[in-house]
């Protein structure tokens, strides 16, 4: 990718407060990658994420496999759009303000009802990614 | 996941028809995660995928970090659903009717000046890869 099709620091932030979903990856501990969808909240140059530490298995990952963790996030229609970004997620106990930014990004109802869910699942953790390296493309940029 | 809100393969299928992208992860050569959106195409049991072995690191991966790749699909809107699939992929060399078949499916009119471009890119290859696991989930189905 060249330079030209990169955003600058401010066009990361808007394309990443829109509420797309974020795939998340990591290392098992056979030393295969493994990915999913997630949510994410992206705040002061920090990914918030949050999953399940034994229902899930990206903290057992983390823990066994790589202590380094890979988020990809794209618009789907042209042009296309992305951040790719890497960085080592610290696992973090769960708290609800964290929790209900996370998941009200992606509608304040549906949020809610999650919120409540979440609350009780006792594996339910935070993981905050500060990136040690970010990538990104904008092709509406190309000529 | 529970059983009950994963696709059947009709529905895995129809899901995976739709022109979205798809997250490809493989591990680094220093053992790291690394994760990117791609185009695919689903055909018979199969993901067909195109990169470039140079230009891109996701070759390189495959013979340094791990043989395996994992590729995350989601819809963007609730109720989410979601395919995962795990694999080796065997990298092949490229073809115009993949090629197009692959690009195409992400509108014709584009599709064709990449392929113009991709047909002479001398490091474009081909991934091809029968899942080893596939996971799905469907949201829409509980409750």
């Amino acid at each position: 990718m060249s330079n030209t099709t990169s955003m600058t620091p401010d066009e990361i932030d808007a394309f990443l407060a829109a509420p797309r979903l974020a795939h998340f990856a990591t290392v098992t501990a056979t030393g295969k990658p493994r990915v999913r969808p997630i949510w994410y909240l992206w705040r002061d140059g920090t990914f918030w994420l949050t999953t399940r530490a034994e229902a899930r298995k990206p903290v057992r990952d983390l823990e066994h496999g790589s202590p380094w963790a890979s988020l990809s996030i794209a618009s789907e229609d042209r042009p296309y759009s992305a951040v790719v970004a890497t960085g080592r997620p610290e696992v973090l106990p769960k708290d609800e303000a964290t929790l209900r930014d996370i998941s009200f990004r992606y509608g304040e109802g549906p949020g809610r009802r999650w919120l409540a869910v979440a609350m009780r699942e006792p594996d339910r953790v935070v993981l905050k990614l500060i990136p040690a390296s970010l990538s990104s493309w904008d092709y509406g940029k190309r000529g």
